[in-house]
């Protein structure tokens, strides 16, 4: 009989449902392309870039590697919080007029790890609310630390968080008189996976809602740049959303920086635990104890994307994934299927009323060789949609689209 | 009267004392250069790097950020897990022969995030205990979990936590006949800051001990590559360890990645809770659902540090600070003191026998405008003495002392 410690396993994790989505899609994946060696399978699924990164920014990137070798250009331990430079930089190119300053900002790896350092940040004594669907990290991370209870089988939810239906009928917007108040509230928009974007309205709605219960939204953003229009790229459009809201941001849908690692977290100095101590101080220490600063080389290259050709650059990558989105959803509406989300989003929501999404994802996946995600995998209101990304080479969404044809006419 | 929301404040972080201590010591450092705006502040304190990183590396990953900038050389998102080459090359390099596997090894961002990392992943029901004095993220990241109790300002310890006394009347290896049973037993070796490394014998000893107590041990070898002789480098060197010990690691130390950021953390397969359950399991989704990979450019920096020339490289940067800690251990001995370490680690550990360790930090930097860092910042058994750091430009460290033989002659 082999060895056992005797520590206990922790209760949390167990409470955790199969995989996290994305490696079980993974491993999906791989299967499928066991039992067919031979197809050209094509990934729409994970979100997942394929672009190259602009010039300006692995030029900028290559550069400081290279002067890491120099004494003039080596540079040990940053600042946890990030490079001066950069985060007054992201202040100045994305909240300029908002108030946010360049202290506000703390540069990160990315919005999945700055998301469990947000939970780690409040804990386990506070309660929290989702939209249904969603990014499965913000659920998953809040069982992780204890904040929920058991997973219901018969309904798909864990206990203790407060799941937002937001589905056609109600615009992809909660509907906020039915929602019970929460500690804390996470909201991505646009959405992943609805690919739906909320209004000036509706974010003022939710921001007022906020303030009414005392709950800080930690806003997930990670996809602003695909914003056109008046739709708000920022929480921080809506007045009052400094002393109630925490942006969540990420270079990795701008400029390919999925593989990179790096984004930001908005903590403004405005926003106040309910004794009066500023929420920042404390994201602070959790980042000062927990992390040590985003890879200075990838910050060379978060820099560069803010000159003004590395925004250009970063406006005709989101274009590129743009014009993506179109042909997905031309080619599903006319097939005569009903689509949301494709305009401020690189995610088409496909609707297959009355069926199931996993059953659909294995259909597309076994008939068309083309890997999607189930809606269900977001939540119990995903369960019925199928979320195609746009993340794709050109000729790979145009063939997975004659294979939609095909399967679909 | 400004607006406060009704989320209370963590109480497991507003436990935590003062600030983490790094930052602490870069505050005084700070205000001293305000203070004295002429002076040629050195900075022997933090464990920072300072020379450049060896061109055989850093020229593959400049090679790996311009590579992303084509069709061929892109990638997007990488294995949270880290990239197979990589983990492979690790499993070869520094565990050949000692049963660890490619799957069993975790890529990082470094093994500060780790640690956090590994604590989230045992959660708040563990005891630990830790070695007093040790690097102090292993005790604010127990109590930002929630594993501890309040801090006793009498004896400077938090509760609930086992503080294990090394001092030189026992050759800094705790009196484990006097250490109460834990769950986990973080364990630094080379230590910071005390400079010793555990011997085969004592390595042996604690592993049985783990082991009589069903207990895990995380075992930081961030420093392994200034292990020179008999004296274990890896915790796996010990029969029976991969039952009850994890090994996080850093290329921090050895190739100048402070900033470039890259480390891993080993968690066997054979370590399982005492249900039986792997903890390897839990902890990968834990990297899952909270971390997306190190940074691929980072990655591929790590995996030139393998290649013959890369290691040959690193030896040479790692023998170049032992040279810095030699100058250092020979200024204090000649000047009377009494200093352990510096052997096999880059720390001078300095006896200040019925100082406090913040007067002779404070007493150094204004007569001699070197940093150093208080023992008393690494737990209560640091008192009396000062961390003097090896990392420096040789001139640097030849003033410093030259300046320490001046104050101290």
């Amino acid at each position: 009989m082999s060895y056992k410690t005797k520590v206990s396993r922790n209760g949390n994790i167990a409470k955790l449902q199969a995989g996290y989505l994305f490696p079980e899609i993974g491993r999906r994946k791989a299967a499928h392309m066991l039992k067919y060696p031979d197809a050209q399978v094509i990934s729409l699924g994970i979100g997942d870039t394929t672009e190259p990164i602009p010039e300006v920014i692995t030029s900028a990137m290559a550069k400081r590697a290279l002067g890491l070798s120099t004494i003039e250009g080596y540079t040990g331990y940053g600042a946890e919080q990030g490079e001066k430079q950069l985060r007054a930089q992201l202040a100045s190119t994305f909240y300029s007029n908002l108030g946010i300053e360049e202290d506000d900002i703390f540069v990160s790896d990315g919005a999945k790890s700055d998301i469990s350092r947000l939970q780690v940040l409040f804990g386990s004594n506070v309660t929290m609310a989702v939209q249904d669907p969603s990014y499965p990290a913000y659920v998953d991370s809040s069982v992780i630390i204890g904040q929920t209870g058991e997973f219901q089988k018969d309904i798909e939810k864990f206990g203790n968080i407060e799941y937002m239906k937001c589905t056609p009928e109600n615009d992809f917007f909660p509907d906020l008189s039915k929602v019970s108040r929460t500690d804390i509230i996470f909201f991505c928009s646009p959405n992943n996976p609805t690919g739906s974007a909320a209004s000036r309205e509706q974010l003022t709605k939710l921001v007022n809602f906020a303030k009414d219960n005392g709950s800080i939204i930690i806003y997930d953003s990670a996809y602003a740049m695909y914003v056109s229009g008046d739709t708000p790229k920022s929480i921080f459009e809506i007045p009052g959303a400094k002393e109630v809201a925490i942006e969540t941001a990420s270079f990795s849908k701008y400029a390919g920086f999925t593989g990179v690692r790096l984004g930001w977290t908005v903590v403004p100095k405005e926003l106040k635990y309910s004794d009066g101590f500023p929420v920042a101080k404390d994201f602070n220490r959790i980042v000062c104890t927990g992390f040590n600063g985003a890879s200075n080389i990838a910050q060379a290259g978060g820099l560069a994307c803010l000159s003004p050709e590395g925004l250009q650059a970063m406006h005709e990558v989101v274009g590129f994934y743009k014009e993506n989105t179109k042909i997905i959803v031309d080619t599903f509406t006319s097939l005569g299927f009903t689509v949301y989300g494709g305009i401020h989003a690189p995610y088409v929501w496909v609707h297959f009323p009355g069926r199931s999404s996993w059953d659909v994802f294995s259909e597309i996946l076994e008939k068309t060789h083309v890997v999607t995600t189930p809606g269900s995998g977001f939540g119990p209101a995903g369960e019925g949609f199928v979320r195609v990304s746009a993340f794709g080479h050109r000729n790979n969404v145009l063939e997975a689209c004659r294979r939609f044809k095909e399967l679909y006419k």
